[in-house]
């Protein structure tokens, strides 16, 4: 068995045991931001960097991140989160304190120690823009840079290149199914942790999303928030409709009532009861809440006692486990519902939390390199993506070339970083957020559908085939 | 349609419109730690602690976080998160920078912007021990506060009690079904942003793995990191056995060589040839690691190959893919696999990425109460749960009761904070992990399989039904 301290003891040059992790159980206290340390990674990267520089590799290195296979529901992807990979590379650093903690932990000799402390990244960044659909195969991101450097961001750079674009592509499907309605991201709660929480709000904007609950999006993105009232609200109260009127009065701007505490039928006889009253002090009603049972025949009782008793224009807005699937068939129902909270099934991307991706070596030293792994082979080379459109603008297929190389149609990978440095402005997340809308209404029509279909197009270039067959020629592996 | 525009304007209180967020898209450029920021959380909360203040509500609420349902593939659940949700409790504030922010959005009237000013958490927080398995209906936590302080707190609370509950749970099953063989979180790359990934390695430790292979674990928590190398060291090198050389040279005490990159056949056959040289110079292969395939049968073979060189100690390490179904078939085959790494499958909780969980009001100023959402109705009141035992120590059932009732056997929810203040040492996370280690062992035997199988008992205290009574008949709602 490979028992623990067996696998993460560690001897120094000198041959002594020292540093061994069990003896310091415990919390260090120095300051730590996750978001911009290096250190936020896997052990094995910062292993390789101490291999590489004791072998002098320190050459140009190539690596893709692409996603292998697309999970079982999805037609497509969007490609998210390229923001925070750029703010990664720019600022990653190891603090003095990381550098103190990794002297003494004993693990790496002088030469990686010094590395680390002057870590900045030197490279370049090619992506697809934020927003750009994607399939399998694809890379979304490649990182030029010397090989320890390249090597080190690995970790992290899938981190933030893979849950946005899960939370992204899962968002699309929503926005495609719920035909114009306002969905609003309500997902912190159940988030993977405050990283996520506030990510999925950003993504899920970007996808097309109008609004999320989570407040700091608003000054870190400038993704618009909203929110209303919760149960908790009502039952503090001891009667629901002063309750009602108690919020109304306090936040008489955004008035929408939550109807489903006790019960909803009585609940919305309430605001029909209420509503002359606080029109009466100039309060209008902007909308109710519906938060269980089954929501489209919910929203169509309450449609219809808020229609007769003079509320047409109080909307329905309803939460509460929904998915793509319910919106499609709500939608389908023409059921009276003005807009989403949505919250568990956005934020976890429940039925596809992962993607099947990979951040893997396809140059080093000018040669060519890809795996052979059984199921997990690559395409190796600096790669293109291009595009072509039908006559009515509609996305055709796409070649999957090397770079440099000509190719028919729209090249989707372009220039970010060049020797660590931004080359153009940083887009604006409206600009994002358009990009995505238009490459939602360029699918394919069988894409634009939740129900599997056909896959899309992705041709593979004879160049590339010949690179791989080039590459497998020069792996002296026997 | 709940125009986003609308959802989120707000008229000041003398009726201008100011604070549109829409006015102010971009970044906002000030510090921002979402482990401490009170902030992190949904507007919800924010709108209803200004009704709240506007209307006098701050007498004692008491809000349970419990779980209504397990998933399908749950037969128990493990609770975890409780320590930083006690450091968040201990230090969530308003920075002033917020407070500018706040008071700039135009949301939000004097009372509320001084009282999140002034926030600290002045109440208290019982809990079960992180460790400690639960069931459906049963409160994990319970905060006793001011109803604005209680209120507030909900988002983020849920976030991190959820998440490490969630991550813990999960990696129970595997601990269980693995017959203890060595697990390793290689999660990182794949959790849902960076703080994702720091509390995986720590909840999955609790519930007995090994060992994690994200650093910062190790001086945040005091969780055993390990790692050895990735494909990619392979690939820069011109050739196999010399980058297996190289690794070892460099990092002598811990080579587990990555044998999967082109043939694993052909690199087994490569370690048995080179151990010899390194043994020569006083390096010792630890193990090899495997990660694509049918890992069992790629695991036979290469173990043959390695005992039939004279590689018996050296040991077998597999990833990719793996899970709590493939953990339990390689021990059924007694597959000749040493220790697992296991990433996505742990650190998404892929088959169930969230809890049907809530943080709900169950007393306010001190009186029962209780939402009664169709299929969320909840039981008032402030809960303890006692815990049964068979003569063999095994769980036989759980009972759901009112605080300061007496019951029979084990109380499982105890004191943490007392008007905001620590009452034990903060528990080591060595204790927590044991705490988990007893609670498995003491599982009823049919909990212990992956196979779905007849709930465990937990009976709801006639008290307790009794107070849901009283809690609905003094419900005014109609």
């Amino acid at each position: 068995m490979l028992a623990p301290n067996r696998l993460q003891s560690c001897r120094a040059p000198n041959g002594t045991e020292r540093g061994n992790p069990r003896s310091k159980v415990g919390k260090r206290e120095f300051p730590f931001d996750p978001g911009a340390s290096l250190l936020l990674t896997d052990l094995y990267e910062l292993n390789m960097v101490q291999a590489y520089l004791d072998a002098g590799m320190t050459d140009t290195a190539v690596f893709e991140f692409f996603v292998r296979k697309l999970p079982a529901s999805r037609g497509f992807l969007m490609a998210a989160g390229l923001e925070q990979a750029v703010a990664f590379l720019k600022t990653a650093r190891v603090s003095e304190a990381e550098q103190r903690w990794l002297a003494e932990s004993g693990r790496f000799r002088d030469n990686t120690l010094d590395y680390l402390a002057d870590f900045h990244f030197t490279g370049d960044l090619h992506a697809m823009p934020e927003g750009t659909v994607f399939f399998p195969d694809e890379p979304i991101a490649r990182i030029t840079a010397p090989l320890p450097e390249a090597q080190l961001l690995e970790s992290r750079l899938i981190n933030l290149l893979h849950f946005q674009t899960v939370i992204a592509s899962k968002a699309a499907r929503m926005v495609l199914a719920s035909q114009d309605r306002a969905l609003v991201d309500f997902g912190l709660r159940r988030a993977h942790g405050s990283e996520a929480g506030l990510l999925a709000a950003r993504a899920s904007y970007i996808a097309g999303f109008a609004a999320s609950a989570t407040t700091p999006a608003e000054w870190l993105y400038g993704v618009p928030i909203t929110g209303t009232m919760a149960h908790s609200f009502i039952q503090a109260h001891d009667d629901e409709a002063a309750a009602f009127l108690a919020f109304a009065r306090s936040r008489p701007d955004n008035v929408v009532l939550l109807l489903d505490t006790y019960d909803t039928e009585t609940a919305a006889h309430s605001v029909v009861r209420i509503a002359p009253i606080l029109a009466g002090e100039g309060i209008e009603l902007r909308g109710v809440r519906l938060d269980s049972g089954d929501l489209a025949e919910e929203a169509r009782l309450v449609r219809g006692i808020l229609d007769r008793g003079g509320l047409t224009s109080v909307q329905i807005f309803a939460s509460g486990g929904v998915d793509e699937d319910l919106l499609q068939r709500y939608a389908s129902q023409n059921a009276p519902i003005d807009g989403y909270g949505i919250g568990t099934s956005l934020t976890t991307s429940s039925d596809a939390p992962a993607l099947d991706c990979a951040y893997k070596l396809q140059e080093y030293s000018g040669q060519p390199k890809r795996k052979l792994s059984t199921g997990k082979a690559t395409w190796p080379g600096r790669k293109q993506v291009f595009r072509r459109y039908g006559s009515d603008g509609t996305m055709v297929g796409d070649v999957l070339t090397l770079e440099g190389q000509a190719g028919d149609g729209e090249a989707l990978i372009q220039p970010v970083l060049i020797n660590g440095k931004r080359i153009q402005p940083e887009p604006d997340l409206q600009d994002s957020r358009a990009h995505a809308a238009s490459q939602l209404d360029l699918l394919p029509p069988h894409l634009k559908r939740l129900e599997s279909a056909p896959a899309y197009p992705v041709m593979v270039a004879e160049s590339v085939k010949a690179l791989a067959e080039q590459a497998d020629s020069v792996r002296p592996g026997s």
